[in-house]
């Protein structure tokens, strides 16, 4: 898909009206006028996603998890874990042991595993599991502190294949959806991206990823700095800002978060990684943001920023720092919950209870 | 039940080895260490009152709202409601159509309801459902401003009625509390507790309640003013505290948190008036707060005064200032999570996969 194809292929808004009326019936409900703060703000976003007041409570929740492996991680060692963490991951997410297992099944959500660019052999996942090996663009995205992470055929294709997921998740039934992310140095290009589309410094977009010593943090910084210089002169084209400096699970992320706005399906943005990843698709499209709704706020500082340059405030603040969906996931029955209320509660009216103006 | 038995009836500490079990097990599940942030922090405390260790979701949580009106709104006129709201609000708790019941459907809870101190006649409520109007303690708490909330018999009678329903809802199998609260004029004598117990200006304390305007904010900040000038020569008696600037509802909440705590059941904390209760509670035995943990911070600026008070920071912060438990009950599926995260999640030997040392 090139760039002519998304200008036809627009994002459209949420359903205004049945926001009007979500906004109307919360001052209908038995309780005080705005009582329920910010769950209401979240009930009338869901009024508007889903083009109906009351809306309903997600029957169909859906994670993607985007696996990519970044060649940075091994040129400049700026992960905590071996490479072969990643395969063994991928395993542990098949037998349903990861967090973001426990935490679907916790929320009623499916979950879906993607090897877009891992860089171990992946043969027994094949055998076992042919629809998580079957998408790779590449073994491992490039170093992008001296090469670009993906030629520009593979940044169009990962970004097609972050697309066709959505399409294949949304056609099945998918009500709404979630990214997450898994891989050895994707804090790297997340931290890249990010320090470039929100204008910040690469020292202010660098964080500890799963965990490394002060001598490790400077080299990272160092990656990130030279990877922003990389990336600077493609500022104005997003999907080559992907290519240069992102990588391709960054790029199939950021096609599968435009995607589904496009097809209007809300998205819970989950952490560092999604949320760079959802920059580069809200400058493909500013209205594509109007289908998300943040889930968490990570740990690490280039999330804060992300979150601020699309003027998004996330539902809870723990100080995570996992990826694979888990704080979309923690937020999901947070979502759920505001929906119920709007839905569920009774009328003034319908109660017989008094309203200050009555 | 006096002073003598309280001193003999302690509060014990949750389980050190299992809290201990837990924050080690933490560090072997598949992810890096302390990448589930806060999370961990809520599971291993969940492993310390259960006394077990990975510990269980819980199965059993309940709800109890208590209701009751007090003489201040309508002699200051503090509240944007007219008192037969609070009849009506029983009966939309019995018949399912409150935010506590909706919500309480989302996660699993059972509520119960009881009439402490409601100020209209409730026939209806006690031919329809006796259990909610037999337990009344007087007809509207008094007007703290000028007069005693309760006389001493009274609010011994009240505080024991919060202890025998934590005994008879541990006793049928809650694993889990939450106290709720509903009412005309609630906040003025929390705000009170508040004020006096974490050392705070009435003008700090008191806050816009149901919704009011700046002259009925200023007649009830004069309101809490003269409470806490009545209540401070108290200080050192916080069961005459709640019977001179609390109110019936306050002092059996205040009963029913201590008693959860002698009885090593945890509790949820929903937002200002039961947090007031807790403070209460706090005094009398500093141990009971291990039992408790924060569900939502409220609009209500003495909820953060009181929380900083107790050195606990809330879950949530939505800007909710309903009460009913709807705040905690927001909260329970994220406390859920953290102990299905500890129970299930696959650690690095059972998934084959390398810890960092490997």
């Amino acid at each position: 898909m090139g760039e002519g194809d998304l200008a036809r292929i627009e994002v459209s808004l949420p359903d205004e009206t049945a926001r009007e009326l979500a906004t109307a019936r919360q001052l209908k409900l038995t309780k005080p006028a705005g009582a329920l703060g910010r769950v209401e703000s979240i009930s009338i976003w869901a009024a508007g996603v889903q083009g109906r007041c009351p809306p309903r409570p997600f029957s169909h929740p859906r994670v993607v998890v985007f696996v990519g492996d970044h060649g940075v991680a091994r040129t400049v060692g700026t992960s905590a874990y071996p490479p072969e963490v990643t395969s063994q991951m991928v395993l542990n997410f098949i037998n349903g042991g990861a967090a973001v297992n426990v935490l679907a099944r916790q929320s009623g959500a499916a979950v879906k595993v993607i090897d877009v660019s891992v860089d171990c052999d992946l043969d027994y996942v094949a055998a076992l599991r042919p629809e998580v090996a079957q998408h790779r663009i590449r073994r491992g995205s490039g170093s992008i502190d001296r090469e670009d992470a993906l030629t520009e055929s593979e940044g169009a294709a990962a970004f097609e294949l972050g697309q066709r997921i959505a399409d294949e998740e949304i056609d099945s039934g998918a009500d709404l959806l979630i990214a997450g992310d898994m891989g050895i140095g994707n804090t790297t290009p997340a931290a890249a991206l990010i320090g470039l589309l929100a204008s910040a410094d690469a020292a202010a977009v660098t964080g500890v990823g799963t965990g490394i010593d002060d001598a490790t943090w400077m080299r990272k910084c160092a990656a990130v700095r030279d990877a922003m210089r990389r990336g600077r002169p493609s500022m104005g084209d997003p999907r080559k800002l992907l290519q240069v400096v992102g990588g391709a699970d960054l790029a199939a992320m950021a096609g599968f978060l435009l995607q589904s706005a496009i097809r209007r399906t809300p998205v819970i943005l989950d952490g560092t990684i999604t949320t760079a990843a959802a920059l580069v698709a809200d400058r493909l499209d500013y209205r594509a943001k109007n289908w998300w709704i943040a889930g968490h706020q990570s740990a690490e500082p280039a999330h804060a920023i992300a979150l601020k340059r699309l003027d998004m405030t996330a539902l809870l603040d723990y100080q995570m720092r996992l990826g694979e969906g888990t704080g979309a996931l923690l937020a999901l029955p947070i979502v759920q919950s505001a929906i119920a209320l709007l839905q569920q509660m009774a009328t003034f009216d319908e109660a017989g209870v008094s309203d200050r103006d009555a």
